[in-house]
């Protein structure tokens, strides 16, 4: 399937390093939620932060594993099927808001910051000059320059981009994780991404892979009105017709009616997932990036961590497909990491409990009164 | 219905304060939607954030209000029917949790260092004696003692205080908004508790305000095995039975079957209500609390955030009752304030957005393209 001429170096060993890995690591699991289990609560009473500490646990193989260094990646990149006027926005937005992420005005900036995380935007194949502006002392995101292209044609006449242009994004994806781990080191990845046009290139990719009726997979985006909706469906159904992606080949699929930003996506995620670096997933776009690397590397999902449900329909389609229940449901649906940079203040918080609460023993506090309590379940279903 | 003999100086100011403010504040709500609508983000695409940031607004009475001062009160206080074997725990980890709080070993301490709320622990009716321990210097909680009596009665065989008592209590509550307010003043309230056999008591007094079947308002707790959960059923029928409370009479039920450290929540619920502070409750037990407020001051609900969606059955009723849709939903039953201090991180977080972010103007950036974007939407909905 993954053929190696394709050009994309790094992903071969990524999805050999996720074939290495197998499954979760079921005895760190265990050990974090043995330690869960003594520390000054009722077993279980914390839910969903108990089960975001056993899950970090069992992808990175340590029940203690660091979450200090997080970094949000944004790729970006517009897409030829803009043109058909399909998005509320003009592709200039693209550019303008790669811009405004390196100056800390955006929501992705403000909410990083309250969880103490970096962003980091990748220009993967944004279609106009990016404004040079002054990155934001403290929140400004820094920016990375790797486009492939100038965006990618329109898919409603013929391949979003040629195969060696989605490798290589993709590949732009698995360097990106090698140099955050090189030079500071990564412990939790958030994505995100922006794109004029990449809702509509999300509900294709997620029609073509699962086979699910475009109607069902195509939504409001940025908060388009019914006759835009009416011409988003028909540029998804159109693309599909043109370009007759093969759900069995999810490069092909990418290619075909995908975008340069999520082919980057797809490189980050697998390329975190071989180094068993938790990813945090944002929102449809994000989750359509990890269905096709899901396609390409099976042993994916249990990988990553869902941030919320966005209020985009295909959201919950690609959710069950992945077997992942997102963490938050606040109808967001801006994109950008922001539902990624909340779960991450999560997740932060999950793991501070595992580091800093007292244990029944060193509080002197007493434990249940025998056959008063249920039996102590374990924290990870 | 409220007779100021009943010995709770605070609370005919609270109720008066709350039917002089009337309802939220339309124009501070109006102009908090427009700002939102201006910074560089499709129009209520954070959804719930954007909701917050609104309904801050609508309280307090301020587009912009602050929320950098906040405070979490857990009330702690036993409960007489503990000795009915309705809890997986002994009372005595009511006052070893008060010490842990000190000392900043539990969930709550966490939890709200990571949302930058300080801990306030009020002894309102501790049966034992609280250990004396040092306070943690970054996240131990303060304490404060204001004990009412050690613990209330066994309600399964008359009233669980005195009217008097519960008004003490309630004022306790009043005061300590006061105080707050004049020491350094208070942007953002959230409310927990503690005390071994309270979700017994909220259960009862879930039951005996909304009429709803005691099975129904009735759940595990800490975490208690099938007998256990029956003779928790079989107390809080008794309870009702040997009382028989009166629904149109909120401070009789509260004395009949509440707990001291519930009636010091009517307290602080109310007034920070009157001060136009918003008020974040935690899960079941300060939701019951909030529907005594609510019967008190019926213009008390608009004025709560609920941070959780419990797993306790009861839960689901009292937010229903008050009118409130929960920030988060993660399986949570612990108690403390823990809810509280992680929806206290969304306010905040949101907060920021409002404050942080750039404007399409500032920015730079494109706004939609004519006649492809719905409607703007007002973002109170």
């Amino acid at each position: 399937m993954i053929d190696d001429r394709d050009g994309c170096p790094g992903l071969r060993g990524a999805i050999d390093a996720i074939d290495a890995i197998g499954p979760l690591d079921e005895a760190a699991m265990a050990a974090a939620a043995a330690h869960l289990g003594r520390l000054t609560k009722p077993p279980g009473s914390l839910g969903r932060l108990e089960e975001l500490v056993v899950a970090v646990a069992g992808i990175t193989g340590r029940p203690d594993a660091p979450v200090d260094r997080r970094v949000i990646v944004v790729a970006a990149g517009d897409h030829g099927v803009a043109r058909q006027g399909v998005s509320a926005y003009p592709s200039a937005v693209t550019s303008q808001m790669v811009a405004n992420f390196v100056e800390g005005g955006a929501a992705i900036n403000v909410l990083a910051a309250a969880s103490g995380a970096s962003v980091i935007v990748v220009d993967v194949g944004v279609a106009n000059p990016v404004p040079r502006v002054r990155r934001h002392p403290r929140r400004g995101g820094r920016l990375i320059r790797a486009r492939v292209a100038d965006g990618t044609a329109d898919m409603t006449e013929g391949p979003a981009m040629e195969r060696a242009a989605a490798c290589r994004a993709i590949d732009v994806g698995i360097r990106l994780v090698e140099q955050l781990r090189s030079e500071g080191g990564l412990d939790l990845l958030g994505v995100g991404e922006m794109g004029i046009g990449n809702t509509t290139s999300a509900s294709a990719l997620v029609a073509a892979l699962t086979g699910e009726p475009v109607a069902r997979v195509t939504g409001r985006g940025t908060g388009i009105d019914d006759r835009t909706h009416a011409r988003k469906v028909a540029a998804i159904k159109q693309s599909l017709a043109v370009n007759r992606p093969d759900p069995d080949d999810p490069i092909g699929v990418l290619a075909a009616v995908g975008g340069l930003e999520i082919a980057a996506l797809v490189g980050l995620t697998l390329g975190a997932a071989a180094a068993r670096i938790p990813v945090v997933l944002d929102g449809f776009i994000t989750g359509a990036a990890a269905l096709v690397a899901a396609a390409i590397a099976p042993g994916l999902p249990p990988r990553l961590i869902a941030a919320h449900r966005s209020t985009e329909p295909g959201h919950a389609i690609v959710l069950e497909r992945l077997g992942l229940r997102p963490c938050l449901d606040l109808d967001l649906r801006l994109g950008e990491g922001s539902g990624a940079a909340l779960a991450i203040g999560l997740i932060v918080a999950a793991c501070r409990i595992r580091d800093e609460m007292a244990t029944f023993e060193s509080a002197a506090v007493s434990g249940p009164v025998e056959g008063a309590s249920a039996a102590i379940r374990a924290t990870s279903g």
